[in-house]
């Protein structure tokens, strides 16, 4: 098993806008970037994407040795991944299509590389069903667009072996993302949970008539979603305790829990989740309420002054 | 009725963290404001916040005249309002004393002018119960803090007669805030039931065991959190259908909504509702999937960038 922090050659299997976005990342982070697609056009399409999306990596800041001139079309899957230290498959969301390219991907691919699925949705366990070696074969969910957007959930099937999930995040992180490494599948992994949750909300409020799409947009973007790039819902609501923090909020505010505020049901508010939730945001960090508070406020005021910039420029 | 445009005096009753982030607005907006509070030490801490507010709210550019100043603290509630043109309420969430407040500030407080309540979730049907003159009671729920998040959600009860309603979301939108008016009351409001559907969604995961508060926090700061500031979820969305934008999107990702990527089931994709959806995000802005996709990175960017720098110094 190569040396994660090591790894040079990278194959991006499907290349379309999350594989593009894939073969973007990589080759900003300095890695040769080998791409095969079936679409007849794919070269074309991932040539602009890349294009496109170069400037902004600039800007970002390339790794050393950073280059377009990195990226090798294969003709062949096989030739894709025939060198390849690790594999990232990015093909549309269909079941048997994943199990069937990942079984190919698995047969082709040479033994102890990680095949990674950058699948939204599936669960390893069900994807790597036909897989001579499902051991090495992970989830790495990425957020549109790979390239700019930090997040890789990573977790592994029932057949995957642990060092093979600890592989892929050690490769992501030195490959400049930021890493969630799950113990355990749940559908839609964390962050598609906590976005669909809103999102289907926001379905049932304009099927109703209780909101139009201007709305729901504008009530996230001039209001709570501008705290969530620094703070994310928990050490948001820690604040909204005051100098009690998160215990005082649950305490204080947690019979809106039982309130219609929405159609999810929430779960019973027990002494154990209390705690739970109490302690996490204590080890968050050695921070005190005040000084969250003013974190948030100067985020608060840098993503506003960013976002009248963006808006008045377009 | 006063020109909403013209109003220059604002009486605050209520002055803990929501209402004294009020008083903090406006007085940056360089209204004269009156504060009321029953707690015996409210006048420093209502200094206290607004003094720590200052600095930022200088940094964002106050209005001509503004003055911290420009703060008088009452002895009484009918001294608060007797010469208002314009009152917020910010009592604690408690629909007794909510609807007892909003009586006694009603008989004290001069006619056609308009009381706004920050209620985070009673509907002003409930709470305007025992007003003497209910007609010009509405809900202006604000976010915290409300010196820098712009929403302001406004919406009557069903005594509130519609002018004051627009009286208010005028008035709001001379005093520097982002307003949405609803036509009705949906318990939660808008951006409380969308960020309360996720905020359910993350106390079952951590309940069940399926994630951390770390984890929760780290999958939107470093994912989906870092596009909400400039598109909030539908214009996301909209972005992730690729060319076809919305329409394509409902019609690839469709099927997810039966997938059980959270507790909260979704509403039926009728063609109504997905006409809808498209039609409101065709409707939001004349620009082309490309310029939005290109404007989003561009936010992205910046946000990355800010929160870089606020990280790095803290």
């Amino acid at each position: 098993m190569a040396d994660p922090e090591r790894i040079r050659r990278v194959a991006c299997v499907g290349a379309g806008v999350i594989g593009g976005g894939w073969v973007a990342h990589f080759l900003a982070r300095g890695y040769q970037v080998t791409a095969w697609d079936p679409a007849p056009d794919h070269r074309e399409r991932l040539q602009r994407l890349v294009d496109a999306a170069w400037p902004a990596l600039v800007e970002l800041g390339p790794a050393e040795g950073a280059s377009r001139d990195n990226l090798t079309f294969a003709s062949t899957l096989d030739e894709a991944v025939a060198g390849a230290e690790f594999v990232q498959e990015s093909a549309p969301e269909d079941l048997d299509l994943k199990r069937d390219l990942l079984a190919r991907i698995d047969a082709a691919t040479p033994a102890e590389v990680v095949i990674s699925s950058s699948t939204s949705g599936y669960g390893m366990t069900e994807m790597q069903r036909d897989c001579p070696n499902p051991q090495r074969l992970v989830v790495g969910h990425p957020f549109n667009p790979p390239y700019l957007i930090p997040l890789v959930e990573v977790v592994g099937g029932q057949r995957t072996e642990h060092r093979f999930v600890e592989q892929a995040a050690r490769f992501f992180e030195a490959a400049g993302k930021s890493v969630i490494t799950m113990d355990r599948e749940v559908p839609g992994f964390i962050a598609n949970r906590l976005q669909e949750a809103m999102w289907r909300e926001a379905l049932h409020m304009v099927a109703e008539g209780e909101a139009t799409v201007e709305q729901i947009d504008t009530s996230i973007t001039e209001g709570p979603g501008l705290r969530w790039p620094l703070f994310g819902p928990c050490l948001t609501f820690h604040l909204a305790g005051g100098e009690g923090g998160m215990a005082h909020m649950l305490d204080h505010f947690g019979p809106s829990l039982k309130s219609p505020w929405t159609r999810l049901e929430a779960p019973e508010l027990t002494d154990e989740l209390r705690q739970r939730m109490v302690d996490g945001c204590a080890d968050a960090d050695g921070r005190d309420i005040a000084e969250l508070v003013a974190e948030r406020d100067r985020a608060v005021i840098a993503v506003l002054r960013a976002m009248r910039e963006i808006r008045s420029a377009s």
